[in-house]
Order: C-alpha cells, then sequence, then structure tokens
C-alpha cells in the first residue's frame, strides 16, 4: 500500500490537519479552531490529526510519520517552538516530540512559510521535475517565504533563512516591529496595502475615492478592497495596489540577484487577485529588472492555496524519514 | 605524493596561475599581462600556468585538474565565456576547452567572484570546518560575491546567483549600467566612493575638505583617498566612508535575511582597509538589522587577498573531479 503522511499546520485561528500520499495528494482534511496555551493546542492538533485519518478511512498505523508547520521562531532540528506572536505564551515548547509522542509517530518541526514554499515545490505550482530552485513569496498578514534550492529547503544556520517579509526595501523606510526600518512587509502585505489606502484617505480629504463609502459604512480597508476597487476603476484604489506590486517586483528583483531560481510563486491572501496582481508584479518586474542578460524566473501564483502548509509539512515529514 | 591542482585567475589587466594543495595551500604562483583577443589570451594564461609549475619545481603530469576563474556572463556547465565586459570582442568562447586540451588536463570554468567566494570558504575567512553557509562579497571597481550552502556553491539556473552588486538598495536610485535602478555598487564600489566624494566636493565649493588638494593636483578620487583622509579626520571623507557601510551593512542584513548564514566576509579592494571598514560595517549592521532574534552570521574580513581567485578555482576543479 502507497505510504501516507499527516501535515498539521498550526495557525494563530485554526489548526488544519490532512493525510497526505507518497506524491503529495490530499486524501482528507480537518480543520479546527486553535485554542490557547500549549497543552490545548497540542491536544487540538492530535484531534485534528485523529480526525483527518478517520475521515480518509484510514488508521493511525497506515501513517508512516507526522509533519508540523508552525509559526515561528523555532528549532527544527530541535523540534521546539522558542516563542510565537501569533501564540501567546508559548516558550520553547517541543512541539515535535509532544505531537509524535501522543500519535505515537515520528514526528517533524518546520516553520509555516518553508512548509508551504516545501508544499509549493513538492506538489504545486513548482511540481514539475525541471523545477529545482524555487521560491515562495507568502503575502498575507505579513510577507513570508521559503527557499528551495537543488531540491531541499534552505533553512539557514538558525532556522531564519528566507525571512523574505523583512528583506530591507527602503533604507529610510517606515519602522518594522522587527525593529528594521524598511521591511518588504511594511508596503507588500495585505494589511499593510489597505493601511496604505486609508492613509491616502486620511492625508488628502477631497480626493475621491469609492474606497470611502467603506470607511463611511465603519468598515476597515484591507487588500481584498483595495483589489476590488481598482479592478472597478478606482483611482486611489489603483495607485495603492501599483505601489504594492511595485515592492514585490523589487523583491522579486532581487531574489533572481541572489538565488537566480527558476521560479518565483506567489500565494497568501493577496494571490487570491490571481492575475490582477501577477500581471501587475510581473509588468514592473520587467521594468525593474536588468537588461544584461534574460532573467530566468518565471514568477507565477501558487495554486495549493491553504493547503500548502498541510501538503508542505507531509512532504517534508516524507522526506526527512527517507533519509534517516 | 599529494594531488595537486593548477588555478588560474582571468583578470582584464593580468593573468594569475597558481598551482595550489589538495588542502588549498598555494605552492607557487605566476602572473602575466592579459593581452588581448581569446587566441592571445588563451596563450598567455597556458604561458602561466606552466610557469608557475616550473617554479614550484613540478611537471604538469603532476598536476590532476585545472580551475578556470572568468569574468562572465560564463556557462559554467558549458565551460564557455558568453561575453564579457572586461574582456572585449569575446563572444561564446569556449574557453575550458582550449585551455584543458593546451594543457592537456580535465579543466573546469567558473565566475571570478563564485571562485573567490569559494576559495574563501575552503582556504581563507571560512576554512574552519565548522563552516559549511558562507558568503563573500567583493568590493573592488563592481561589487560582486559568491555564495555557499551546505558547502556547495549556488551558481543558480543561469550561473547568475549571487549578483550582490546588483541588489536594488534605492527603489528610486540612481541608473546602473546593468539597466536597474539603485544597484548596490552605486552605493559601495571602491570606484563609486571615490565618485561621490567628488561629488560632494562639486555641490559645496566653499567646504572644507583635505580631499581638495588631491583634485587641485590633478589626482582623481578612490575610496582609498577616502579611507585614507577620513582616518586623518577630514569630515567629507567621514561622510563618504560612512554612506558606503551604511549601504554595505544594508546588503549584510538583507543577506542575512535571505540565507542566515554562519559568516559573511568582506574582500576586495576596499578591504585593505582593514577593521576601518569592517568596524564600521558592524556598526551599522547592529543599527540596522532586527531586533527579534540574534543573528548568528559573523561578518569578517577576507583572508586570501589576491590569492582567492586562483585558489578557489583550483579547489572547484578538485571538487568537480573528486565528483566525476
Amino acid at each position: 500500500m502507497e505510504k501516507k503522511f499527516i501535515g498539521i499546520d498550526l495557525g494563530g485561528t485554526n489548526i488544519k490537519a490532512g493525510v497526505v500520499s507518497d506524491v503529495g495528494k490530499l486524501i482528507a482534511k480537518a480543520s479546527v479552531a486553535t485554542g490557547s496555551g500549549p497543552d490545548q493546542v497540542v491536544e487540538r492538533m492530535i484531534q485534528a490529526a485523529r480526525q483527518a485519518v478517520r475521515d480518509g478511512n484510514l488508521e493511525m498505523r497506515d501513517i508512516e510519520a507526522v509533519g508540523i508547520a508552525s509559526p515561528g521562531p523555532l528549532s527544527s532540528a530541535d523540534g521546539i517552538v522558542l516563542r510565537s506572536a501569533n501564540l501567546p505564551g508559548w516558550h520553547n515548547v517541543p512541539l515535535r516530540d509532544l505531537v509524535g509522542k501522543a500519535l505515537n509517530r515520528p514526528a517533524f518541526l518546520e516553520n509555516d512559510a518553508k512548509s508551504a514554499a516545501y508544499g509549493e515545490f513538492t506538489a504545486g505550482a513548482g511540481a514539475d521535475e525541471t523545477i529545482t530552485n524555487f521560491i515562495l513569496l507568502t503575502l498575507g498578514t505579513g510577507v513570508g517565504g521559503g527557499i528551495i534550492y537543488h531540491g531541499r529547503l534552505i533553512r539557514g544556520v538558525s532556522d531564519s533563512a528566507a525571512e523574505i517579509g523583512h528583506m530591507i526595501v527602503e533604507p529610510d523606510g517606515d519602522v518594522c516591529g522587527c525593529g528594521q526600518r524598511g521591511c518588504l512587509e511594511l508596503y507588500a502585505s495585505a494589511s499593510r496595502t489597505g493601511k496604505y489606502a486609508q492613509h491616502l484617505l486620511a492625508i488628502a480629504p477631497s480626493r475621491a475615492s469609492s474606497l470611502r463609502s467603506l470607511l463611511a459604512a465603519g468598515s476597515t480597508i484591507d487588500a481584498r478592497e483595495v483589489v476590488e476597487h481598482a479592478k472597478m476603476g478606482d483611482e486611489l484604489a489603483n495607485e495603492v495596489w501599483d505601489r504594492a506590486c511595485r515592492f514585490l517586483a523589487l523583491a522579486c528583483v532581487n531574489a533572481a540577484r541572489w538565488l537566480d531560481p527558476q521560479m518565483l510563486a506567489l500565494a497568501g491572501g493577496m494571490a487570491a487577485a490571481g492575475d490582477f496582481l501577477l500581471n501587475r508584479v510581473k509588468h514592473h518586474f520587467a521594468r525593474l529588472n536588468w537588461k544584461m542578460s534574460e532573467t530566468q524566473m518565471q514568477i507565477v501564483l501558487a495554486t495549493l492555496g491553504n493547503d500548502a502548509g498541510v501538503i508542505g509539512a507531509a512532504a517534508l515529514a516524507r522526506d526527512a524519514e527517507h533519509q534517516r
């Protein structure tokens, strides 16, 4: 029988678990609310994993190993979540062993954005076997990412490679929560894109924009509304969207300069804009990129949506298990 | 007898060749003027290689393989120099096979900055065996570099990874010869550092600076003069040097975010400033770098000087030969 793996994606709101085949196909999945505190969260992770196994008409003995995608910082080698902005009160939690023991299966821990990158690389946008060097850029509340080189995930010496949201893109830019100035995620995350629209509306009260009606109705503005109104022709919304895409294109140029990969895929909430994101980023990329030689890196949309973390965590467990 | 390799570093002005031991020790070296046109240049490369072998009291049969470090763009896999700004008239020159056949030895071709990075990694600043992830930043007329991850050189799919001089560090910055705006090498190369000093002198004719005497004497100003005068307390020279070091520190922050390596070494003409470069870059790095978690990347000075390319090319030939 084909080998099967569990992937668990631990988010701030929900825990997703899935049973994934040896070739990265999602067989069954389950989702539960995250809860709070390590004890409850681990219990819920186990619950979600068992639910997915049942929903797949399987038993736990059919599962070879378990991969866990978690917010960081964490130590993948030690299986420990050091702390997390999204999981208050977590401090040096040995998540890998807690989950592995409860399920009585070998378990592996990886950062959520890196897991998603590995998922897209093995079973999504980068699944073609000619792709060996791949970068994922996830555009959500923050901006994250993962790098695969020669088919292997680049972790870095302290598990903090591919912190793409914290590339400095404006030397004297705004101050980021991380302590740097001018980080990419201040200019190109879903939340910041919405905030920039609100900023433009506030500083020019007489400027016409269909986005004003949202504020008047008491709503906040996120990237989704910016996209919606930009598509309908609102000039201010278009200016905001264009700026975000320009900064993303700049990050893509720098990705090509650092690593010269075959493919860079865009994922996360903002990628729901589809071609409205992709074409705009590609437009600015062509404009900003060097003219010395052709850049082989394709820029594409990710294909796995919210399942990338689950599928990637399962694939990492599979590959780690095969290497033991 | 210990195995020996030849490294040849093809520069715009000189060709350096060396005999290098299996562990990266330079046994003998020779240098000749580069000449012009592929035929003459290849002849001179052979001449330099033979001279180094003779100077080492060896014969060509003692040499296992030959590594060639060349300006690019080039294809390492095909052994072809596609063209070169430093070698006028070169177009798709099969340099690897031309040199390999003339010396009757297996030959390997790599970009000069990547070769230097591999040299520093294997036998210089990064030689400690605990170092597996390493970045070299070469600061000369331009800015170049190389990345080693898991002990292997990162080439990229079109041999153009680690084009660190062409990272965009100022989104609306000056136009670079490559067609981009705001490339690192416009702000942190030796030549541009000198040019920025001349710019400051020109725009503020009444500003006092000891650098003015150089211009009055008909000299141009390069990074070397900037360093010299900054060390003597000249305020304008200090401002210029500080700006270059600030941009280098920003590149170091981004290097840590992309790849989280153990070490980043500074090499090339500007590294002759020693601690005056290193301490200033480290100062700005500490200031600009995130505060979320400690960054393990050490910033150091390279140790092999002008021999890095020769030693690195020889080491690449050694490792390629071992993998065959």
